[in-house]
């Protein structure tokens, strides 16, 4: 196994190893960075097998009863949470939602404590989002070796469970990676999405990956991640297979790094005619929830070349997947103690 | 099968034949308007079933289990919300509930986009309420058709389990609605549960179904759904066999309508005298909660003729029922395409 | 049985025996005041049965399945509503949890009506927690007779089950209470955790249990609950086995009681040092949240003679243990109507 504890502690380096047990198995899943490219596609076999659970008369899987699962949202999204919740119910796990903003927190325990403490409760897996880069790893490395954590979204850091849905919605239309050119469209600078997805990209040999964004919305240096910088979307688009649109995080964006919402979608949203540039084939993503004629146009958004409520239903599909894996990665470490 | 479509779509004249199956079976539940005497009876019938599970030792039914159900609360109602979340989880099904006033909305997304991602987590059923009228019908128009939607009260217009739990405790004081005067007293004109006790209890064949209230509280051409107007609370309950008071929605209530609650009392408040002038052996009954002092004096509220804890009971027995119903109809009809 | 109706009616001495049914055995848990000594033993001998359940492949116990569980909480308090929910979780009840501080009593319904309301919906268990002293006195005295109420924290009266949780981390440690030195120190007033663990200490013998804190912050006439004061913390901590820190509740804290955090730190917070002054073998408890630096400083409650973590896990089965416990209780008295 690796040791990357060499490596500076900033939640731009973090030490990958640390998510995997000796014996290279899932244990904590904190960001796709560092993952060896069997296991992202063990996620996706995985859950491939999930997504034809719930036609089934009997679709509750009784691989976590017994366990507990706590979903820990510093940070508020109705949408992430109920995913994890539904993905952990049908498993069969015991599930407890904490508002974090709520909590004892407010009363000035510090968030070691409120880990500690959680912990105690004989709790088997946080689920953690928070506004903070870095929350997720901090707590995997602070909590007792028995509790398995999912990063449900740090900051501008990573999310990886939604880049991995993303994955598996382009292998159910395009089979392969490495022919692939995708791009991805918008808020690179505060987007966590944006860098799951360019690390799970790259990891799986993607043929080409751009990210296309005016200047102000690029991060410095993002080449070495390995993706080619578009400023002109219509360049951006051409001959694409796979087109990620963000969504503009209007509650991120600060002051002055874009003219108006207007300006953004005349120079960066993507219409059908935009569309065009791309392969007849392409298809078109969003994480939600969509900013309609500020991003994206209805009609693409509605449209045949849309896949974006796929990527919804294989968000439940994946997090089950994930949530399986970490499990059985601790039953594995704990009988070889 | 009727056929609707030719109607309008305003929420006073929507398309009842678009809830149930081509078979005639339930397969959402918005209205009471239209739907069959048999089908009510259906309701009532698997409610009295259920109302003696929670007495046994084994009071969990698998009805429902690998079925999400979602509850949509755009309007705060915890009475109501936790009647179905219970009626749920005694079926066995996962249950989660969202309160949308909290949720994407608030970013901006529009209700048909919810609709459509929540859709998209694989949920067989929305529990839906929210303060304007039409909205659970709008919901299951452009939900996927594996979906079943239950109006949990929506604006003015209707709640239907609520009036089914009232027709449920009828019956069991009454036997048969043909031989009955039933009075429904108080704030018609913004009671959607008034709208659809009227509906239930024209269907049932009730022998006279009035509506007692003062005139500012009283809709326009009411007559018109079959029933008899009374402005005078003497006269109003002069016989009756079942007395329906309604709560005094303060929050509802636009300035001018009335001009305080203690006349509101001494007018149409149901006190101990005033229950004399119906049948020795009437009942009372109100939706909760109570406004003592307001609409009815404690002494009837807690008194030997009043069956209002008795309708609460009553709520979960007929919303699984409800459950249950839509639940085989939708397989029945998956089964026939 | 006791009849203690005599009794007055206020929270400083409400009849005890309402908590046990005819035969002795615990149908609500409102107060560790006047039970007797065999029936706290059976909590936690109960509470170490449970304490293994979570390490076992199959730990979801069948023993509440089917019934409902409703935490109503008054006031918030995320850590005890989680234990509740966890505890009744992993006995296969079915949970709902009632934040009754956005529920219908804002809409003006009183207690009783709440209480009555959510009695009728087949509920076996209450779960209370009030900021006023008695109010699960109250419920569990106008509840219909199957429903178990227990307390989890009334005003500054009682929160029994937190006392049961540190008897049972007590007992892990120093098996017997005869010989043993217990010291409580800080807030007294204004602490139900103080008064419920004063009331299980003398019930089970212990040799000696004292109250430490300044003046102001000890109730008058407390020698008669059968503990020695002290306002010297050095002289209090000397010789003891067990020290329980109370957290110093800020929120509570009236003006003028206490000059300031730091000065109440340097008379009364647990340092190394003045740990020394108990035996050797001393353990050191606190209820959480800790406040670190304000009533014990950081050292101490993370060294190795602090059990404040082994307190938190002990509370899910000591929870556990009461659930069963009413419940069997419940099933006894209907088995013998």
């Amino acid at each position: 196994m690796r040791n990357d504890n060499s490596q500076h502690l900033t939640p731009g380096a973090l030490p990958s190893s640390m998510q995997l047990t000796r014996e290279g198995q899932l244990k904590h899943f904190l960001t796709i960075e560092g993952l060896p490219p069997l296991l992202l596609e063990e996620i996706l076999n995985r859950a491939e097998q999930f997504l034809d659970l719930p036609n089934k008369a009997q679709n509750k899987a009784p691989v976590l009863r017994g366990k507990t699962v706590m979903n820990l949202f510093f940070e508020n999204s109705t949408r992430t949470r109920m995913t994890f919740e539904l993905a952990a119910q049908r498993l069969s796990a015991d599930v407890v939602t904490l508002d974090i903003r709520h909590s004892s927190t407010s009363k000035g325990e510090s968030l070691l404590d409120t880990i500690r403490n959680l912990s105690a409760m004989n709790c088997d897996m946080f689920i953690v989002r928070h506004q903070h880069s870095g929350v997720a790893h901090f707590i995997a490395r602070y909590c007792p070796p028995h509790i398995s954590v999912l990063n449900a979204g740090d900051g501008y850091h990573q999310h990886p469970t939604q880049a991995m849905l993303d994955m598996l919605t382009i292998r159910q239309h395009k089979k392969e990676f490495p022919p692939l050119k995708v791009g991805i469209v918008g808020d690179i600078l505060h987007s966590r999405v944006a860098r799951s997805q360019i690390h799970a990209l790259t990891t799986l040999c993607t043929g080409e990956v751009r990210v296309i964004a005016p200047r102000t919305l690029i991060p410095a240096g993002i080449e070495q991640m390995g993706v080619n910088v578009f400023n002109n979307m219509e360049q951006g688009l051409d001959d694409l297979d796979v087109i990620i649109m963000l969504r503009l995080q209007k509650e991120r964006m600060q002051g002055g790094l874009l003219p108006s919402e207007r300006e953004y979608f005349s120079l960066y949203g993507l219409t059908e005619e935009r569309l065009k540039l791309a392969k007849s084939d392409a298809i078109v993503m969003h994480p939600g929830p969509v900013n309609r004629g500020v991003e994206i146009d209805s009609r693409v958004a509605d449209g045949s070349q849309s896949v974006i409520l796929q990527q919804v239903s294989n968000g439940i599909a994946v997090r089950m997947a994930v949530m399986t894996m970490v499990m059985s990665g601790q039953a594995t470490e704990q009988s070889l103690l």
